[in-house]
């Protein structure tokens, strides 16, 4: 499955799903999908890869060990990162509303397909 | 119910919670409760109101509006922080096995109960 169908299955399967994309460590989106045209998958990848990597180092020096996944809840959109491989993560953005339980699982599963592509 | 009462509460329905506190923006702990003596909840509410204020500013720059929740999830620990007031906010730290959808639930009512208390 290419990276592209990986990410159009999540947007599938999660109608509150507005948008998902591959991001590398340095804020750079590799592949995106979106359902909200409005949505700007390169600036929110730019903005939460800094926050992303600002968790992991907070978690590390109070030796929770490696942030696998940070989830912010806003009043317009849930946020849910989740880390891929070293160099790679994929962020979803949901409505508010969302099932977060579902959404997490569909990254959970692309992250593990996308795992063997990056 | 007082502060303390509140966050026993947290603790004595969720089996899987290590510690919970109630923090100040200002990262100084108001309030804690703890089942595992190791957690040291004054270092961990000092170093992650620091990374839910980035997240709010952050969330306010893409249009997302202000953050209510933050989750990470790390190889040892979950890390839920929760929005009380504009003030204070709650943070909960949880086994990476546990219940998740109940520790969220756990510390929605507890943050209700307390926002007439602060």
């Amino acid at each position: 499955m290419s990276l592209a169908e990986s990410l159009q299955r999540v947007i599938r399967d999660l109608e509150e799903a507005g948008g998902v994309a591959i991001v590398g460590m340095d804020g750079i989106v590799v592949e995106e999908q979106k359902r909200d045209a409005q949505i700007d998958l390169q600036v929110i990848g730019a903005e939460f890869s800094g926050l992303f990597k600002s968790a992991g180092t907070l978690s590390e020096s109070v030796e929770f060990g490696a942030v696998s996944e940070l989830m912010t809840t806003a009043e317009r959109s849930v946020v849910i990162l989740r880390r891929v491989t070293a160099e790679y993560f994929m962020v979803l953005v949901i409505r508010p509303d969302g099932n977060l339980g579902k959404a997490r699982f569909l990254l959970r599963r692309a992250g593990s397909q996308l795992k063997t592509e990056l």
